[in-house]
């Protein structure tokens, strides 16, 4: 056993502080809340509060950001007039731990203030999963040493910004409501949407709360003296509504608040701990031998699970789930492809959610097709609240007042068939016939209708193409045939057949909605067939490869993996205009293919040559790549070129080895984590007669034990001491 | 299990740097290199290269140092004019790793220079431990993008100095040898050692060398093109002798470099690395379950090797071993205590050489005990060269100028019996009855001598006292009848009764001769049986507890365990004259007791007692403090608590717990750390047959295997799944 032989030292960042924020999100669906400290006044924004769906564009901008909630975290604490902080006295004790099993934060602060007093400070944080309306704080005080003069000052801050300092807000309305609470409201700027968030200030010192009135900062402010070896506490309780989810939003806040006043911080800690305790029952992952990768998969569970829409359909997981402004919020396949299978497989209402949220957004995949000349739903790239193609064409100006054009917006089309492939994936594990017939089936379909007219036809070579595209590797646009995406259209006019066929025979009815309102009759069928027959699958009869799109091969070659380790993309190295001439792949391309489908894709001797073409070329410039590349790596039998993949995926955002997990946690990585360990290392599938295995652990990781729901039913798979089973288990 | 649910982040520290450099130190035994980046030329100070014995007065110093040897760590490597370095263009990856296995350090470096030439660098470093007069570093290069032309420059930087920026050398004499190799030698100001080194830099490049006259810093530089893909080698070899081990420093530097470059890094490090084999062999061990416990043993037993002597018994290990300028390189109770027991059950013939560095200062401690007014020897607290005391009386001054007397030089005087301690352990566990006969005894005897003198009679009371100490708990100054003290004492002293009828018996000779040196005769031998009968241990017979020394609960209680976590003492906290009168422990003082005598304290329910009186009040201000009370925590039963001190004692160094890492490594803590698990956990013990375990491991460690030396053979003790065994082995 190597483990403790090395001490290994990891490039430390100036950003880590932010980085730390974006790990100690907490969230339950509905709103996520950044780790901010409570007293950081000095912070560069006050951008902590995200909830779903609140998309707006700012005056000026090219795309619409989800807007940020106010924060709601702020409490001042002073003691003799020196007022609580890292920066101020001395901290002599510190720690902060995120708790997955309870989505609580808590921080534990021994402090001593400029005068001598010793304060022992211990705060939690949670934001309801029974109630996702309400949102709780709580700061526990012990005075060692001294008898100072407390003073506590909380309220709810609305001069939110992003980093890019767009304002999305009209003047915010504020007000109270007793001495010791307070609201706010307002709409954003262009979308329209309210948001209501009342608060209160409640504590067991004797002491009378007051309103400090500034009215884009309502706050409550008590005082009281301290004796040595007191105890106290403050509970900061918040109510959030927006005009999404509430006909008067601040109406409910404020009766929210008053229920949650009564029922109090502890009742409502426990009925939050209750439910959690029921999603891990169902989304657990034991890995015994590696600590390290426990804690990863752990990690990597919860921030999907507290992004996950509970309750909503019309809402979906952007790139940074709620928990950091990159992407502005945006959608992208990252969902449907990396994310939603945990859930399809072990919260499957949640998927159910995430895939509805498609179906309502119809409209606006049907306008991108009209718009493009072509048929039937072509899905956005990047996706917010109205279904729009919402990528900005241009990025940010660089330094030098350089923009470069984004033309993911157009060309990267395979996000149409990734929706169908997680709504195909939904209804073998579930039998959720019910979604299938009323929604699934018209995805699937009217996307099988944009592929039938999005394909060309090249007379010369008596085939049909898909040129002017982007695959997964982004760092080649404007590519013709990329086999991801001729590949993925095969696929989806397959599955449409399918589908089709399944429809006619067990929902006429249905079938004939759908046939009149989609216009599927023989000509449409037939056409389907001809593309699935004479599509071109770009493949080398030689070298028995698949090549990744035409012409692939005449980029100038780099030994890439010369460059591990490595932080920092290979594009950022050699600049975005030169990295298009060079042999480099940003992320799982043929290798993501392969993922998705297997031995469809190919004998094992193809897959095996694909995967050292191509593995070796790849520099992970994207988070999605290094998951996907563990689970096909898996089921070739590498498995410790598996494992250092898997840690590799592992190590994203809790060792920040991208350097940007200070925008947001990876959720497609947190998500593709646990793809390579269920469908890589444990070879989940579904046979005939179920769910089946074919475990291939790496050495040393003693036990494997997870649970997956199909057709209603729980299945938990076991991997120890060379055996392995997967059983029907309760409940 | 709760591994994997808590997402932790530890109180960061902006010398996080510095720390790095102190956990990095690689050593041979003879020197230590602190972990500095070959390239960084705007360190703080170059103070990275300490070799044992050098120790020398500033004019004006309260206290000599260990005067830092030149810095030869210096590699500048530019690339078409761009020094590569952190600051300087982007690193693009960054690794850097110790291997304690090979006693090497490793750092790997993907590198963009601002001219867009990127370059892979691998360093290596390590000292010797197969020839300790040489240390080498070698830098591999890679080209992986452009052609630039690199340039590479090195060489002896003389001009170090401490943080405190005293200047410890006479001005250096430097020159050539070769084209490619350079030399430095100088005398140490007040000491008057003499230090010289030489060093070449040796590379495959196809480059003419020239040399670069700076009296100062020698230096040899060359250049060369560079393709594109080209990979070359830059070694830098370097060797160092003193006066203290030839006749003529300079000549025998230049001939070992010789013969080094003759051998080649390679030949070098195989050399260097087949030793390493062979200290693992006796000193590894394995701890199966906990990672991070693993990896802290090994790198605190690593940490120990590294900075013992191998051919040398005439200096000792310092506070803060060769790692660090804490404590100014002196040798406190931590040697014998501490760390001397690692050595003496796994590599003795190291203990030995420790335990004869006091042999030959017993001059110094004879003139201390005379200058007191006592017979016999008294240890000084700190010592260094001489033998002398050296504790400096002031500490520096504080930012306002105050500055605080030092007592312990006066005052702290158990370490004369502690020294005795490791002596008597040595002697049981190796059967060396040579040391005994003809070294061991006679510091034990000499030190009996001073504690018989050293004694008061209180006639009142009719019994002997030990006034005006410091025991561990150095909080409290100049107490009187530190029970610790005085049954340590009383311990010596009937532990001399024991070699001296032994040496009577088996040495006849050596005792008439050592009796008529050291003047004992049946009154002397009277005197020790009087005092052992009657010398003063505080004891409460109500409570059934020892008393820490006399009126020390008058002191004020302090809820100690409410201000944990913590990372800075609580004399920190409530200062220096305050802490004076508060009931805090700095440092476990009974329970040092109750490690070191066990049962012979007394019975189970006074050790408990002892325990629940006097733990809750440690705040651990010493790093020696908490793998002591990890010892005695497992030996009551108390397994959860001793596996959480157990932890707090791993993290001193590796998380810098006690935020001083920077100043060197805490030797105590990694030797205590060993004793903790080998005496408290595994409760290894001699009995008449030999060596016996009576372990109780923590939920969770799986398995536990290491191996000791009893009287030249091994024994493996392991204890695995209920089940635990010591075996003779081989070799």
């Amino acid at each position: 056993m190597d483990i403790g032989y090395l001490i290994r030292e990891h490039l430390t960042s100036p950003v880590q502080a932010q980085q730390f924020e974006t790990l100690f999100t907490i969230g339950n669906g509905y709103v996520g809340v950044r780790g901010l400290l409570e007293e950081d006044s000095a912070h560069p924004t006050f951008d902590s509060t995200r909830v779903h769906g609140l998309f707006n564009l700012a005056e000026g901008d090219l795309s619409p950001d989800l807007a940020p909630a106010p924060h709601w975290l702020g409490l001042t604490l002073e003691f003799d007039g020196y007022r609580f902080g890292y920066e101020n006295g001395r901290v002599l004790g510190l720690e902060r731990e995120l708790d997955v099993r309870s989505a609580s934060l808590t921080r534990r602060v021994l402090w001593q203030s400029p005068a001598g007093d010793v304060v022992r400070l211990t705060f939690e944080r949670f934001a309801s999963t029974a109630d996702e309306h309400v949102l709780a704080l709580r700061v526990s005080g012990r005075v060692l040493h001294g008898a100072p003069r407390v003073r506590v000052c909380g309220g709810i801050e609305t001069r939110v910004s992003l980093p890019s300092g767009y304002n999305h807000w009209q003047p915010w309305k504020t007000g109270s409501i007793e001495p010791d609470a307070i609201w706010a409201r307002s709409q954003t700027t262009q979308s329209g949407y309210t948001l209501a968030m009342a608060a209160a200030l409640v504590t067991d010192l004797d002491a009378v709360p007051s309103l400090l009135a500034d009215g884009a900062h309502p706050q409550v402010e008590f005082g009281a003296a301290l004796d040595e070896g007191q105890t106290f506490t403050v509970t900061k309780l918040v109510t959030l509504f927006t005009s999404r989810d509430s006909a008067d939003p601040l109406v409910d806040a404020q009766a929210a608040l008053s229920r949650a006043r009564q029922a109090g911080y502890d009742a409502l800690y426990a009925a939050h701990c209750e439910r959690w305790g029921r999603l891990w029952a169902d989304s657990d992952v034991v890995l015994e031998g590696d600590p390290f990768l426990q804690q990863a998969l752990r990690f990597c569970i919860y921030h999907v699970l507290i992004a996950a829409p509970q309750h909503d359909d019309q809402v979906s997981i952007g790139a940074k789930t709620l928990s950091g402004a990159g992407y502005r919020g945006h959608v992208f396949w990252d969902t449907e492809l990396f994310m939603v299978p945990l859930l399809t497989l072990t919260q499957p209402q949640l998927a159910r959610n995430l895939l509805m949220y498609r179906y309502h957004r119809l409209p606006g995949a049907r306008a991108k097709a009209r718009a493009n000349g072509y048929e039937g739903a072509m899905f956005p790239w990047e996706s917010a609240d109205t279904g729009d193609e919402v990528t900005p064409q241009w990025t940010l100006p660089d330094a030098s007042g350089k923009r470069i054009r984004i033309w993911t917006g157009e060309l990267e089309q395979h996000v149409t068939s990734d929706i169908a492939y997680a709504i195909a994936q939904y209804w073998q594990w579930t039998g959720d016939d019910v979604f299938m017939r009323d929604y699934g089936a018209e995805i699937v379909l009217d996307g099988a209708r944009f592929w039938a007219s999005r394909v060309e036809w090249n007379a010369a070579e008596g085939r049909y193409e898909i040129r002017n595209v982007i695959g997964p590797d982004e760092y080649h646009e404007d590519v013709d045939n990329s086999v991801f995406t001729n590949a993925m259209a095969r696929w989806h006019l397959q599955t449409a057949q399918q589908v089709w066929a399944w429809l006619n025979e067990r929902h006429p009815e249905r079938a004939a909605t759908l046939g009149r309102e989609l216009s599927i009759d023989q000509v449409a069928l037939d056409r389907w067939q001809d593309v699935i027959d004479r599509i071109y699958l770009p493949f080398d009869p030689e070298r028995r490869i698949h090549i990744q799109y035409d012409n692939f091969f005449d980029l100038k070659p780099v030994d890439v993996l010369a460059y591990q380790p490595r932080v920092a993309s290979l594009q950022s190295v050699f600049g975005y205009e030169a990295t298009r001439h060079l042999r480099i792949i940003k992320q799982a391309d043929v290798v993501m293919l392969m993922a998705l489908l297997g031995a469809q894709v190919g004998d094992r001797d193809v897959r095996l040559n694909n995967w050292e073409t191509y593995y070796p070329l790849c520099d992970h410039g994207s988070s999605l790549s290094p998951a996907v590349h563990a689970w096909v790596a898996a089921r070739l039998g590498k498995l410790d070129l598996a494992r250092e993949l898997f840690e590799h995926a592992a190590e994203i955002d809790l060792r920040d080895n991208k350097g940007n997990s200070r925008d947001g946690i990876h959720g497609a990585a947190c998500g593709g984590l646990w793809q390579a360990l269920a469908f890589g290392f444990a070879g989940l599938h579904l046979t005939a007669e179920g769910p089946a295995i074919d475990p291939h652990l790496p050495a040393g990781w003693d036990r494997l034990q997870f649970s997956v729901r199909y057709r209603g039913e729980r299945y938990t798979v076991t991997v120890e001491g060379g055996e392995a089973r997967i059983e029907r288990s309760q409940p």
